[in-house]
């Protein structure tokens, strides 16, 4: 069983969610309703030694790389939900290579990302474990209830758009240095534009096919039309990679020439297919199925 | 330095807190203003094989009481504010031993609990690891802004309360199985009847220290009237095994008759002695200091 078949058997097993929850889980965040028009998003995600970062070796990451990372993760995940980034909670079980000094490093690195973004600080817990290092995170954002973006919303014909590059995230050190598309997620939220919306994390297919899935539509990509990372990453690794952190949305089509032409960010935009009705899956543009072969936290490909 | 040194330190380091932001960290939980008069709680605390709970032996936990502990221990944290519980997340790193039959009866274990105590499970992450098994949970509670009930509360000359039993929670089992005090906590806030809250799962005294400091006083107790879990507990594991679970308030000397007439719970209830003006730390009725000796999870004591 895969890490999404997992969580989907869980979650299905779960007494009805509460009223105030408009968003259940399954989607990047939870969202429960407090009222005046307000959501709060709510997401955990972690970084474990050796899974999420190497910890020695020439590819090893610093402390402060890793708190960093830990919390860019989450911010992505509010990002995707059109949200605003408010809160954090953080919990390390740090292992026998990781003492003080590499503690407060991670916190660092972890404190110094969110005073930049904007979002506080208000728990932690620590320990100290006799196995590698493990810490988690969990965000809280704020949506207004018009503007929240889920998975489940791209209708058939729908264009499908992503921000950035993809692929060779690992080799290239951008799974420690990403910047989240805070920005480009709530603005996407506040105009309307993204129907639809999901954070690459697992590999730009496998996300695709996640949005397809919780909309109920197929996907057609021209794959060659995927900008990738560096002139050497492939088409497999711009499409299976992970750990890109970008976006990925869908579009009413008379929305794209306005989204093209307001854009104000920096940040690459592309739109690279379109949304049909169908059985979930992505194809190319002839009707060829696109063989799905991201990264899966629970049988794990090799790699970081 | 120990967790609370390090925490605090950490704390100090953070820009300040949002005005929403009405309890800082370094409480049970923090507290953030979502209008209407109500706050919401957060806080999370995490479970590490071999430190929280034994994989293996004699005392081995089964993987529902791992799944259930870790839930119990932040709706412990939620009753010591006076609050209710009400959403959770979890993020799982499971080990080489802990395959899909562990995680399914680590969660169905959680998830029992928080039917039982209405709380929905509103978030997951999951991922394998190569080292131990580390679980981090994070609860989302709810209180009125004039319920809430913090540390640093109490005033000198309030009472000392306690509920339950002290000592040998490891050794008997209690740590995997204790019902957290959440009905006790929140009629404690409803009442007003605690002016101060805090509960004990480092130990008796460092938790009754944690509380002096946050309140800025000095408690006199008496530590042959602290109620002990077993005939053969020793009045020092009473007072500084930890994982007991159980709630220590301040009461207003003026209430504490009602509380003790108008207790609801079967739950045990007594007073151990009060609080006075002076350098926080805990004394003995003949005013000797008694030797704070809890548990820290940073400079680990033997044992779990």
């Amino acid at each position: 069983m895969n890490e999404d078949e997992f969580l989907a058997r869980l979650f299905a097993r779960l007494p009805a969610a509460p009223a105030d929850v408009r968003v259940p889980p399954g989607d990047d965040c939870a969202a429960v309703d407090v009222g005046g028009g307000r959501l709060l998003l709510l997401a955990v995600d972690q970084v474990v030694a050796e899974r999420h970062y190497h910890a020695a070796g020439p590819d090893a990451a610093t402390a402060g790389e890793v708190g960093r990372k830990l919390l860019a993760r989450n911010l992505s995940d509010v990002a995707a939900m059109g949200g605003h980034p408010r809160f954090c909670l953080v919990a390390g079980a740090f292992g026998p290579g990781c003492g003080e000094a590499w503690m407060g490093a991670f916190h660092e690195g972890l404190i110094a990302l969110a005073r930049e973004v904007g979002v506080a600080l208000i728990g932690g817990d620590l320990a100290t474990s006799a196995a590698g290092t493990v810490a988690s995170l969990t965000i809280v954002g704020e949506v207004g209830s018009a503007e929240v973006v889920r998975r489940c919303g791209a209708m058939p014909g729908d264009e499908f758009w992503a921000t950035g590059v993809f692929g060779s995230a690992l080799r290239t050190g951008h799974h420690l240095r990403f910047v989240p598309r805070c920005a480009e997620g709530a603005w996407l939220g506040s105009r309307g534009l993204a129907r639809a919306m999901i954070d690459v994390s697992d590999g730009l297919l496998l996300d695709a096919l996640r949005l397809c899935r919780a909309s109920g539509l197929s996907l057609r990509l021209a794959p060659e039309t995927v900008p990738r990372r560096t002139p050497e990453t492939t088409l497999d690794q711009a499409l299976g990679d992970g750990e890109d952190y970008e976006l990925l949305f869908a579009v009413r089509p008379a929305d794209g020439p306005i989204l093209r032409q307001s854009w104000p960010f920096e940040t690459p935009l592309h739109c690279l297919g379109h949304f049909e009705a169908g059985e979930p899956g992505v194809r190319d543009l002839a009707g060829r199925p696109l063989q799905v072969c991201g990264y899966d936290h629970l049988a794990c490909r090799e790699g970081v």
